[in-house]
């Protein structure tokens, strides 16, 4: 199996659901050394385009991504990952899923509860 | 609400996802013309990297897809579509979801069952 990183400048978008309610989380996209980094330890790791470096999800806010099952798509160049998503929450903005707002007739509606407050979470260095 | 279409390349990525079962059936790109048409038409429409232009999925096989919501992640460059999927079968391969296969040890092996014959329903026009 040879993930397709040609097609998207090394990039590979990656899906993450919770392995359990089967809520979609968030998307990001993987470069090689994260797709390696997520088999070798077992969490997520993405890479950043605004950062330009890989990372694993969670290193800062401790909400990491506990990958249980990894699927690839018809034509592998999309990965999705079914995760226990530790903490509760995936979303920086401190919402379960990146996915928080609904869109309906131009204006986006929040559908979910905030887990964490980020300001908290993600503290000034 | 402004979808962040410059991010990559005037595309974003769109999950689609089975509104009842919540099963993840594909990942495609949107550009804005398909991101309008998903609008006015309450079906889910793509770009085609390959054939570079956009597409209603399903116009060919007749395996639609229902937008039932429609969400957008806390970054703008990402939309997820729950669907009712027409014909019960999103990938072109035949199967239910494109992510058909999951990744052990470095192979792939299928998880799904066939719901359609390629073959048949994409004739060699």
């Amino acid at each position: 199996m040879n993930l397709r990183f040609d097609k998207l400048d090394g990039l590979v978008p990656a899906i993450v659901q919770d392995h359990k309610t089967r809520q979609v989380l968030m998307l990001a996209f993987m470069d090689e050394a994260a797709w390696q980094t997520t088999l070798s330890s077992g969490k997520a790791a993405f890479y950043s385009r605004s950062r330009q470096k890989s990372w694993i999800k969670g290193e800062q806010s401790g909400n990491f991504q506990i990958v249980k099952e990894i699927h690839v798509d018809c034509d592998e160049d999309t990965v999705l990952l079914l995760v226990e998503q530790v903490g509760g929450a995936a979303c920086h903005e401190g919402f379960p899923s990146c996915f928080y707002r609904i869109y309906k007739d131009g204006e986006l509606q929040i559908t979910q509860e905030r887990v964490f407050d980020p300001a908290q979470v993600y503290q000034k260095k």
